[in-house]
């Protein structure tokens, strides 16, 4: 079998592009969903992603407003802006680029954001809106990796999922959803035993462990969709001398011969997750004046 | 193999004293642990239970505080009454017993509870803060039926569970719950295909279904531990016309005979419950003076 290949970089341009029709839409009420931007320190790389999230937020139409802070700044200041920013009525989206730079504790910084402007759903009250299935902010890499899973499972009801790794960030939501779209879910992780095992049960597995390649063709079920949330770089000498080049969670050869579908990485789970940030503004400016958001 | 019973109401009557014990402890820094009840109408069972409640905490020397209110209470009423409980600092814990009465929606009195004060662990912020493995209150039959699972299985590392229903209340709990102890979990539910099958890899099997006896022999691996959380009325012409018993969700002569370990259904994870709401409230009284709970 030759897996189909599900290509996260087009399927992520077309939801920009179908945010960008609602934003118009919504424009002629007066509303322009804004996002809020947080940056402390000047990691290279959180500069990079700030960048271009911003470029995205105004190419889609939205308000874009970038916070700058020094890496020293007391926690204190940290969570007064956030405060400020939840009070700002322009503001429906507030993201804090994580990590923080060393001596900032992240969980009261979060625990300060707005729930109804988590655009990051990372407070406790937006997981627990989603444990308990009520309408609320989720996670972006999970709403993405479920958008493709999605794309080429439309009806997810008694499959067998299994998602390797359980972060709060990314296996633990993504079971979530999984199981409100009615699949049977495990979770597996570091003291799973016989993992390849557990694996080879799922229709649907995703890998969000953050291990080179380690999912290999004999974790997979002939057929299954293969899911890859890894990003990881390693050394490339065959690009020369120090170079390195990124790969996924999956040895991707050799599950491709064996799923029916599969994610690339780069280029399949990563360009979502930019895009679901837009679509979770999108959706904070509308719950947050009790108005039904749009299906982007 | 003969399996070991597990008695519930054995292992509840030692937790009470345990409690007991910590809150004499307590006491003598000033310290009464507060839990009060508010019932809606008069339901015959729901007063039964709120009465065994108030007995049991005040038995473990605790202050037990009862609210009665008529079934067509405004739902503002009610919704005031949790506002002035939360600010009561002689109150450490809110129960608001449900199911409530027809035309009362329980959402936003759950909602209404101080997340520090919901002993019952049902508001988002409790869900959300289990999901995310941050302190808080934990629904209390998913923690009783943790205590009785670690009374035989005290390293739950790499074992395979298995939750059958995925309820806010029951099954969603216990699952972040044996997560969280290490175990690769799987949740199961209605649209789960070949539920037998899927129950048979269980080292750890936990049934909250609702349907009487479904939990066959067939769907128990040798030796495995099997958590009856059912609790089903059923008819039982043998003791007399009209007459009915308590079954659980488990066939239990059939099970028993290829478990290794099994709880009773009466008699196992139902004592656990008040139990584990006196633990919750000792646990409240700790956390929200910024006190370690004592482990009980
Ligand atoms: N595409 C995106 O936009 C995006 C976004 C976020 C993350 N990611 C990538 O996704 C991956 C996971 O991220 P994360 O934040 O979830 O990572 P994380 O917090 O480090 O969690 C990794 C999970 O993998 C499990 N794990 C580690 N080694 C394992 C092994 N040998 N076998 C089975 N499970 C193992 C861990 O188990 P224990 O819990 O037992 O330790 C843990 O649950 C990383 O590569 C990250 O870069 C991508
Ligand atoms: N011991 C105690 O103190 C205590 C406390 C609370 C509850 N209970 C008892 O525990 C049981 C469950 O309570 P609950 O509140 O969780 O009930 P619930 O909210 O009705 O949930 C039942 C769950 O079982 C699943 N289910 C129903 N039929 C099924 C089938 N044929 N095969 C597989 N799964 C099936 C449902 O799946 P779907 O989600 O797909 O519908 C649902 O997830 C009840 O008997 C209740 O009385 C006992």
């Amino acid at each position: 079998m030759t897996a189909t290949i599900i290509d996260g970089k087009a399927f992520a341009a077309g939801l920009r592009q179908r945010i960008a029709t609602a934003v118009t839409g919504i424009g002629g009420r007066g509303l322009v969903p804004g996002l809020a931007v947080v940056l402390v320190g000047s990691d290279p790389a959180s500069e990079v992603y700030v960048g271009s999230k911003a470029k995205m937020t105004v190419e889609v139409g939205m308000r874009s407003f970038k916070h700058v802070l020094p890496a020293d700044v007391p926690q204190a200041d940290l969570i007064a802006l956030v405060a400020r920013l939840n009070a700002d009525p322009e503001v429906d989206g507030i993201l804090v680029q994580l990590p923080l730079p060393a001596g900032l504790d992240p969980d009261p910084v979060i625990a300060a954001i707005d729930p109804d402007k988590d655009v990051d759903g990372l407070t406790n009250t937006n997981a627990g809106r989603l444990a308990n299935g009520r309408p609320g902010l989720v996670p972006c890499t999970p709403l993405g990796s479920m958008m493709l899973i999605r794309s080429v499972i439309p009806d997810l009801a008694g499959a067998e999922a299994v998602v390797v790794g359980r972060s709060n960030l990314v296996g633990k939501p993504i079971a979530q959803l999984l199981l409100a779209a009615n699949a049977t879910v495990t979770l597996a992780h570091s003291r799973t035993r016989d993992l390849a095992a557990v694996c080879r049960r799922a229709d649907i597995l995703v890998a969000a462990v953050g291990r080179p390649q380690m999912i290999g063709g004999d974790y997979v079920k002939p057929g299954a969709v293969v899911i890859d949330v890894g990003i990881n770089r390693i050394p490339a000498p065959e690009r020369g001398e120090g170079k390195t080049r990124l790969v996924g969670d999956v040895a991707f050869d050799e599950a491709a011969a064996v799923a029916s579908a599969i994610t690339p990485a780069p280029g399949g789970v990563g360009p979502m997750t930019i895009a679901c940030l837009l679509a979770n503004t999108l959706t904070a400016a509308h719950l947050r004046r009790g108005l039904e958001p749009p299906v982007v």
